[in-house]
């Protein structure tokens, strides 16, 4: 029996939009809005698009015409009066009223602002210009589009049977993944994959997976829309761009040099218990946790997002005990490049010596590796950063020197005054 | 946008059919049928149904309310209009009007004869009695009824979303046996895998990713409605019920050695090329063919269905060697407990030496072996044979002693008979 309304009805979308909804982003992200919003409201940001992958020439593979449509469909999205209610009502963090009346009244009437689009040598620049607060609620969705649309590229040249395979190959992938880490008694594991997952329907299913199999060892998405939809905790606190906007705005090297933990003290203000994670790699983690003030050691956790992560995390502890805390107290999220055997790893590795919870991203949410042929579907290293704040250009440099960022003039001078030393390179795989 | 009349519909069955056509069986039925109505249409059999898997109590696990409702609802089918059409006018092994006008009528007005089920030491006796050509067409559809009953009060545990895994599982899992398959450049493998089917819908899905993936190297289907559907070639010639009951029927020693020539004598007479298969194992294949007939040499192939495939093979071909025959021009069908590993050996040993064919069952259509806690779903070894003819009990030995059935005093005296030495028992998995 053909449901000719169902069909008539998928026949009738002009495009199918791969983003449907403001809040279809990272929790983190609309924590750190409202923390720009309050502290630097009227910094102007240029964001710009990043594929570390050249190799995948996305100009030659994604229409322009399509990726507008979809860019063009962000811009007309608005807040809906039930993701309204829920980012007002909600309890995050153990905390009601997170997000406060004056930033949500602005959120209800936001829309996204204009962006700019051109190909060059095979691949897109896409930038986008303004307010802070404005310009940097592009990020996720601009990186889940271009994702989405590489996928569906691919996924158009298949026939419905090779369709079914390729989603059934995916969920015995996952499900494998899910298998074992079951056993595992202790864990805590986010999914953090928005920006890379292959697409929404399947980073859905991917959470599902995760909460059938490991039940409340899953402990949230950082997917708002998902989080609201399937009543779950919506997991994140902040990300680089914090520091490296506010390092940008310095004009002296003293000044850059305590722009990081500027960063957190303003955090320190709004936010407490979890939501008080350090990000210690913007400019090397070692310089970083040496240089910082005291009041940090007694924030929560740690997040190690680049470089080796066992090492990262030892670091942290000595640190900790450094400054007289118990690490067993400690959390230390890991959210770099994850996957089950390195999850596992770590968690035996840290058990019993400092809490331990990972941040689960491209390898949770889109591993179509080797499912395809040419694994045209594998993930790739795509990201959408500040370059610049009020025309000055930002820099990251990371535990990573393949994860550096900025002009190299501008790299070296970091590196001087943040005293980062040689770096181990590491293989960027997502 | 939930599909109320689809759910509506699917809620108001009283029952959920598992055989929905007469059809829904083995080519080799019909055709045995045909042979059976012309030449003894008024034996009287009687069919039951062995569990050789004593330890899985279907009585214990299927409902005998349900197992009633899936047989009198077999009992209600007849052939509908296509269905007869297709029967006779489709080309079937290169040969239009396959089945005669006398039998067509027949069979146009038939309908399945009462079964008798009892409860017995946590086993179903189920037994079908009468006229042949009627009995013996109950063996098919009572084979996949219980299968599926005793799959259904698996899954009937398990919610919407670990059927999806499964299924998803299911799926992947044969689709890496098809992948295993696919580099090998001259196979020919058909579906056998009917009467123990995990489903009606999970061997069509089977038989769609053999197409998929094999293209012509999949020659076709036994299921015949499935061939019918899916415009494939419905595969399959003759079974051991032939000569079991022929052989019961006669009187002295002398007139039972002679019965498997018989049988084929019979068939040697109604059919041509592809359709003349010899299958040797009833009472042990090397007497068989040491005492053969010269005519028998002169046939398409052979079907080795018990025993060591490849001695089976071996043995044939220098029977053929023997009797002047170039065994590069005959077919060699293996049919017992095949899956991929075996099916490349035996493919890789014969190249060259003779056409090798694979009838893949069970562990083509219901491998779900290893998916589910205590591995509830994994197949197991159910057949439903010919126990009697006109009052006297059938024999079978096979090539494995394990196959074996029958009295023990007239197991003894057909392997008096046949000259049947020392068998070499192997494990029936399925």
């Amino acid at each position: 029996m053909v449901d000719i309304a169902t069909r008539v009805y998928n026949h009738k979308w002009k495009i199918d939009p791969i983003i449907r909804s403001l809040i279809d982003t990272d929790f983190y992200k609309l924590l750190m809005c409202q923390s720009v919003f309050r502290n630097k409201p009227d910094t102007h940001v240029e964001f710009s698009l990043i594929n570390r992958s050249r190799n995948i020439r996305l100009a030659d593979v994604i229409d322009e015409g399509e990726l507008r449509e979809q860019l063009d469909h962000i811009r007309s999205l608005s807040l809906s009066r039930g993701e309204s209610t829920w980012l007002r009502g909600n309890m995050f963090y153990g905390k009601r009223q997170m997000f406060r009346p004056d930033f949500m009244e602005w959120f209800e009437n936001f829309r996204l602002p204009p962006y700019h689009l051109e190909k060059r040598d095979g691949q897109y620049e896409l930038t986008f210009e303004g307010r802070w607060p404005e310009v940097m609620l592009w990020e996720i969705p601009a990186l889940s589009v271009l994702m989405e649309l590489r996928g569906r590229a691919v996924l158009n040249a298949m026939d419905r049977f090779e369709l079914q395979v390729l989603y059934a190959r995916a969920m015995t992938k996952l499900w494998e993944k899910v298998e074992l880490l079951r056993p595992e008694p202790d864990l805590r594991i986010a999914d953090f994959g928005t920006r890379r997952r292959h697409s929404f329907l399947w980073q859905d299913w991917c959470v599902r997976a995760m909460r059938e199999g490991l039940g409340d060892r899953f402990v949230g998405t950082s997917n708002c829309l998902i989080a609201m939809r399937r009543e779950l905790e919506a997991i994140g606190t902040n990300a680089h761009e914090l520091p490296m906007v506010y390092s940008a705005l310095t004009d002296t090297d003293e000044d850059l040099r305590q722009a990081p933990y500027r960063v957190l003290a303003d955090w320190h203000e709004e936010h407490e218990g979890n939501l008080r994670i350090i990000l210690p790699d913007t400019y090397g983690s070692d310089g970083f946790l040496k240089e910082a003030p005291d009041w940090l050691a007694g924030w929560t956790g740690i997040r190690i997002d680049s470089g080796d992560p066992a090492s990262g995390a030892e670091t942290a502890i000595a640190w900790w005990k450094e400054r007289g805390e118990d690490p067993r107290q400690k959390l230390v999220i890991f959210s770099d490049g994850l996957d089950v055997d390195k999850m596992l790893e770590l968690q035996a590795r840290f058990r019993g010596r400092v809490r331990v919870s990972f941040g689960w991203g491209t390898l949770l949410t889109n591993d179509f590796r080797g499912l395809v042929a040419e694994d045209a579907l594998a993930p790739f290293s795509l990201v959408c950063k500040a370059v610049s704040a009020d025309g000055r250009p930002t820099v990251k440099l990371s535990d990573n020197p393949n994860k550096a960022m900025g002009p190299a003039d501008e790299v070296a001078r970091y590196k001087r005054v943040f005293d980062v030393g040689i770096q181990k390179p590491r293989a960027v795989v997502v």
